[in-house]
């Protein structure tokens, strides 16, 4: 398994979050994709807020760390690009960003040495216009114009999500594919389709003769369709000499 | 702002789910990315459940509507591509997709007239073999391998999300770009850089004069590269003439 991700940049800033429970939820997930730079923006209640550690589980740390501040110009002050989440137009004049567009600059920005921050509004109300203003550019999200409030760590998660992607490409993560066994290789293959289709011969399946290849092309579709493991391979093989053991010289219609 | 959406597949299948509150809150994140179809097999606290409907504050009717079975072979009886959200490998040998390739596997497999579930396992443990087993493929989320346990509701957020986008394409939703100005004509940007121009020639701005079209290419750069809307370049016209405003005949060196 290969190392835990830590990533500095991009920082959240969550600007005048509410409930306790939902900042513990934010750091939860942002360690979940491997973010750990919090930043806070006068919460409601007191700091530290014993609630959001209750739901930060194992992401204790990115709490303890996290950074807090009354102004958000003080919590935006080492930014080069900056970020807005919001799913309400109001008539700025910014580029707006779907998570995996915004993904990517935020990408090219870190690898350029940047130091991007994403901003998420309160629970209830969003982020005011010159909160939003402060912003370069505004984070989307493609939700349902008939119910469009999102619960804060959820639209955390998507840009999180979005932002591992495009930190790691979209394919399923490498220590998945560690652990399963690699494909069969054409010699295994081919051996086992030997081996079976010598027991079919034996037990009279391929009729009428004439149309033997042609049944035995679509059989072979069928299992390479299924693209076996090496280990498949065997059991398969496992399989035709526990279906066939005993069955000696007789013909299927000896039976 | 377009009709909200509201789409019967696929559908959503929580196995064993636990915390009535994380089934209101998968509820809740379905609508919010336009997913109405919600089964849950083997609750484990009574059904229907008052903490989940305080949860899913708008989205009373997935719940509503949520199909109860105690058998996971009922909730997937109708199913004609099931996956599987785990993130732990399982020694299965089955297709691995991440959510972008998940979401347009399922949106051609609705295209072609079938029914897909994906199903997520209950909170503390995941789901077990078995289940496991009854899918088509595997939705891995790319989780940080140091701290992969993801909240139910979010790892549901990232699923809906992926598929929305595959729906609806990667751009920011339509409804967003009606409500921002339209981009200005090259017509407007013309008369406003010719406006500019005259007024920066009449403050002898341009010298020395060999220099005078190397230093408007570069000004209309600036200009064009901000992309600006039809109010934006009245906005700048209005700005030239409350600059210039009572300076009539004088020029820079007058000053």
């Amino acid at each position: 398994m290969p190392p835990p991700i830590e990533d500095e940049w991009p920082a959240v800033c969550l600007v005048r979050p509410q409930m306790g429970e939902n900042i513990g939820a934010v750091a939860r997930v942002m360690l979940n994709f491997g973010l750990t730079s919090l930043r806070l923006v006068a919460p409601r209640d007191r700091w530290p807020n014993p609630k959001a550690e209750v739901v930060a589980v194992g992401a204790d740390h990115v709490l303890k760390q996290a950074k807090v501040e009354w102004k958000l110009e003080d919590a935006l002050a080492d930014a080069t690009l900056v970020l807005a989440a919001t799913a309400r137009p109001r008539g700025m004049e910014k580029p707006v960003w779907g998570p995996r567009e915004a993904a990517e600059k935020i990408r090219s920005a870190i690898n350029a040495g940047e130091r991007p921050v994403v901003m998420f509004g309160p629970e209830a109300h969003g982020m005011e216009s010159d909160e939003i203003a402060k912003a370069d550019a505004i984070l989307t999200l493609p939700v349902n114009p008939g119910f469009a409030s999102l619960n804060l760590a959820n639209a955390v998660a998507v840009f999180a999500y979005a932002n591992a992607e495009a930190r790691d490409g979209p394919a399923a993560p490498a220590w998945f594919r560690d652990t399963v066994n690699p494909p069969a290789t054409q010699a295994e293959l081919e051996a086992m389709f030997t081996h079976l289709e010598e027991e079919l011969e034996r037990g009279r399946f391929f009729h009428p003769l004439d149309k033997a290849p042609l049944m035995k092309r679509n059989l072979r579709a069928l299992f390479l369709r299924a693209r076996l493991t090496d280990q498949e391979t065997r059991t398969m093989r496992g399989i035709i000499k526990a279906l066939t053991i005993g069955r000696g010289g007789r013909k299927i219609d000896d039976v």
